[in-house]
């Protein structure tokens, strides 16, 4: 048989900035051909792709291998390796048959000899924190037989549904009549959210950037949808909110926005950062990308919030203190006179512990 | 009997910028004087201030009351309000008797006929997250009898030891082994924490502005005590780390180190944030100052973290689509030579909906 053209996407080389360029950085090859009557090893199975599935998180993967995130890198000189729809042309892998749908990681060409492993990189050597890319394998799905169409396995049936299905059920806590704002409303995580939302009884502010994108988001019955690039979200914020439940895609000035219009115990999720995806690691707002990437969860609070705690605190904290098991110092500042001295040195580093200003030097003398 | 004189520190300007000048702003009045055998009404009694305790959250009071914060603001004109420890000169209280002591909200005098009321602003006036600063009012106390020296009730027995146990027991979810990082290890909140992680088996880095307060934390039992003046903070949390939790009393740059050293499924607590209280609002740092006000958690996440989810996503999503419970839209690019126009399209606003890459076009059809 004469061999198929097998056109694939290349990772040619590692941005140097965070700009790539189609033909230096990621080049369209269509050279490649692959003889699909090509002998297969036991385990092995040829695969023609059919629907690839473009995602942020495959731009952290674009990196010098030295820098370390939350994702293994992908390989220069690899085609890119992404999610996507497979169908099994042939197959020498136990239980898997000619014939079956597949969804998985998979090279962007168009036939692959499974498992590729020209792509994978030496997991061993990233910290602990560093997701294996090569574990997302290829498994096994059913034909829909017209239930919905095919690209549904790319979108809603895809990584951004199951994002916006683990942000909200494992994360967000979202009650009914709670509000929450959505960026990035009318992508693949963002539209799963508001009808997730809206089906658990929230109001639902979403944003995107053109007005076509919220007509869209309209129709999935959003209750404000607003385009961000006329209307500033921290204006639509102010006037709708103020939010609960922040489902933040984009990270950047919205992330900033939205908690400056958050109520109390507010919760933040941070998706993704796709704001800062292309833009120099340094110049990154306030490391919400490494929030992201570490799953890091940040707390505010205020000791007020917790009266029972503090029934606990009187119990047990002057007991330790009495025996000696717990050490304190004060900086005593003298009379009324050294008040300002002392609330002023909590501020420009003067006080040498704990401030306290004593009136009566009798209640000063042993500290 | 002569009136006595009753010095005070006067609240006497609302600062314009954040720097706060004594003599225009904070005024020590020596001037005012008070009979001590003043009438009292029912429900009146006369307290002595014995020790007053200066604290970082009354700088955030010290502002317009037009800006909305998580606290009450305090009232121009009056004098400084803040914990104290007093001793009741004279009661007209039921159950409150002369010689009790108490500890809670006062005015910085040296005298006060309580309830004071003239500091009291009208809470019905703040939104639902303000803390109505009004409400911590006096409470008995007993003499130590020389077990602990008064001082602690202005330290670790006041606002400082109750925000690090807070903090610990509530919000940090510590466990023996981790790793935690402290920033103002010497303050009378770090001190605590530092003694609070020590008994729970931890590993502690603490950080302080002097080399006597490395010295102290080191006797508190910090591991590894530092001095973020000679050292930088993101060196030793490099060599040291990475960190499991931070306990972050500063925000700030020092925040952005921690986040950076932190390991996967970290915890930031947001005590506080002092290193913003003094410089204008519209600089502060990544909103750290309001994630505390408003008690905010942010979390991070990835999907791939919670498989068990995933088994339901994929039992639930599609029979929804099926039965057209939820829309979708993908943005579809026909063929490989289009593949990287629809990678870039995810950064560069040109998606219309979720990319998908069509190498078949059967398997696009129907979108």
């Amino acid at each position: 048989m004469a061999p198929e053209p097998n056109p694939r996407v290349l990772y040619a080389k590692i941005p140097s900035s965070q700009h790539l360029i189609p033909g230096e950085h990621l080049v369209y090859d269509p050279a490649p051909t692959i003889d699909l009557e090509c002998p297969l090893a036991k385990g092995q199975f040829l695969t023609k792709t059919l629907l690839l599935s473009p995602e942020p998180y495959m731009r952290e993967r674009l990196r010098d291998p030295a820098i370390n995130t939350y994702s293994t890198p992908m390989k220069v000189g690899q085609p890119l390796v992404g999610m996507a729809l497979v169908i099994v042309l042939r197959s020498e892998k136990e239980g898997l048959r000619a014939g079956e749908y597949m969804v998985g990681f998979t090279p962007w060409e168009a036939y692959t000899v499974q498992p590729y492993v020209d792509a994978r990189v030496e997991y061993k050597d990233f910290p602990s924190y560093t997701f294996d890319m090569d574990s997302l394998i290829l498994k096994p799905v059913q034909d829909p037989q017209g239930a919905f169409p095919w690209p549904r396995f790319c979108s809603c049936l895809g990584v951004p549904g199951m994002a916006a299905y683990v942000g909200i059920e494992k994360i967000a806590d979202v009650k009914p009549g709670q509000t929450i704002y959505v960026s990035s409303g009318a992508s693949g995580v963002g539209s799963m959210v508001i009808q997730f939302c809206k089906q658990k009884g929230l109001k639902v502010i979403a944003s995107a950037s053109t007005d076509e994108k919220v007509k869209f988001m309209k129709s999935l019955g959003a209750d404000v949808p607003f385009n961000y690039k006329t209307t500033p979200v921290a204006e639509v914020l102010a006037r709708e909110g103020p939010i609960d439940r922040y489902f933040d895609n984009v990270g950047g000035e919205q992330f900033e926005a939205a908690v400056n219009n958050m109520s109390l115990n507010g919760v933040v999720v941070i998706c993704g950062a796709i704001s800062e995806l292309n833009i120099p690691r340094e110049q990154r707002y306030g490391n919400i990308s490494t929030l992201f990437h570490r799953r890091i969860r940040v707390q505010g609070f205020l000791v007020t919030d917790s009266p029972d705690l503090l029934g606990r605190f009187f119990q047990e904290i002057p007991v330790l203190l009495a025996q000696g098991k717990l050490k304190s110092e004060e900086h005593l500042f003298w009379g009324m006179e050294n008040g300002i001295a002392a609330f002023l040195s909590l501020f420009d580093g003067t006080a040498q512990a704990k401030p306290v200003v004593v009136l009566d030097p009798k209640y000063g003398a042993s500290a």
